[in-house]
């Protein structure tokens, strides 16, 4: 069985939190929510939720360790937008090297939205990637800017919002689990007719 | 401002709730998602959080209660799916009834994915409808039942699952805040190009 780590902050946009969730757990991917505190002693006990973008309150499975969540033992970690959430991840050295040693070991890291800020903070060689057109400015000189829905660059996929947010969990669903998985994940989910993804 | 009740319950589908929810206050709609226990006694104070059907945990902003939920206070009512979620929904009486009250006082009922469930126990009269293909049965008889999207009648609107929830959201946005109002939410959620909703 694959599994993913996705991380969750205050300020997290929830829809592509969920949706990515959600689609992993469908495709049958472990899944661990990861709490990534805005400032060091938060996170502890007595505090069990983020708050997201739009204000819903997510219940996190584990607050985020730079030694628990290690390449070894997960095949993706997902980092997802949200203003405040992504500058709080990207910002976090010990996620700026996980970012690195995930991608080191040929496994998959998704970022989407203002989540692919870390990749500049994680500094990662220039390569293909998207973003939310919010934060384009911060990313277009230092890797090669797409507008795609979404881009795949080796084991780095990078997609640009809410909008997106379905074709990018199904795409990390491709990658973890085929194509097979991805359609049988995908049919229920029931999307209009010519849906382009 | 618009205001909306979420109905939440154990086995609500996390992405139809979230997707609405957040779409809703994009547009400056007031939100309050209320907890309908399974059984009595449930979602008391120790008690703060509904588990969605794929595992995300989400907390609440109150418990349901018909007394403080009627449709002088709020304008529309919001249904998700799921399957243990809407079986819940629709079949407490509290619910049925501010269901009928909601659109008999001309607010908005939208019903998604199992939540249709609730038109036919609430007992509304036979009308355009749609939902999860998975509970089609079930409603084909007493409804003119559509295959949309989303399908309008009135104050009642309805669709199919996690792949419609965007188009259901933005189509609440509209209803209750104008056609303009759903262009200004939809652009920076950045939908892949030819997405038709």
């Amino acid at each position: 069985m694959s599994s993913a780590v996705i991380l969750l902050a205050d300020g997290t946009e929830e829809m592509e939190f969920t949706i990515t969730y959600d689609t992993l757990v469908r495709a049958g991917v472990a899944c661990c929510s990861a709490y990534v505190p805005a400032a060091a002693g938060e996170g502890s006990e007595k505090r069990q939720y983020a708050t997201g973008s739009r204000g819903i309150r997510i219940m996190y499975d584990a607050v985020f360790d730079e030694t628990q969540f290690h390449p070894t033992s997960y095949d993706a970690l997902v980092i997802p937008g949200g203003a405040k959430g992504a500058e709080t991840m990207s910002k976090n050295t010990a996620v700026q090297s996980l970012v690195r040693d995930f991608l080191a070991k040929d496994k998959i890291v998704g970022m989407i939205c203002a989540g692919s800020q870390a990749a500049l903070t994680a500094k990662l060689a220039r390569q293909p990637l998207t973003s939310h057109p919010s934060v384009k400015a911060e990313l277009e000189n230092d890797f090669d800017y797409s507008e795609d829905p979404v881009v795949i660059s080796n084991g780095l996929v990078t997609s640009r919002g809410p909008g997106t947010a379905f074709p990018f969990a199904l795409t990390l669903v491709e990658l973890l689990c085929g194509a097979d998985k991805r359609a049988e994940v995908r049919a229920p989910m029931v999307f209009p007719p010519n849906t382009p993804f």
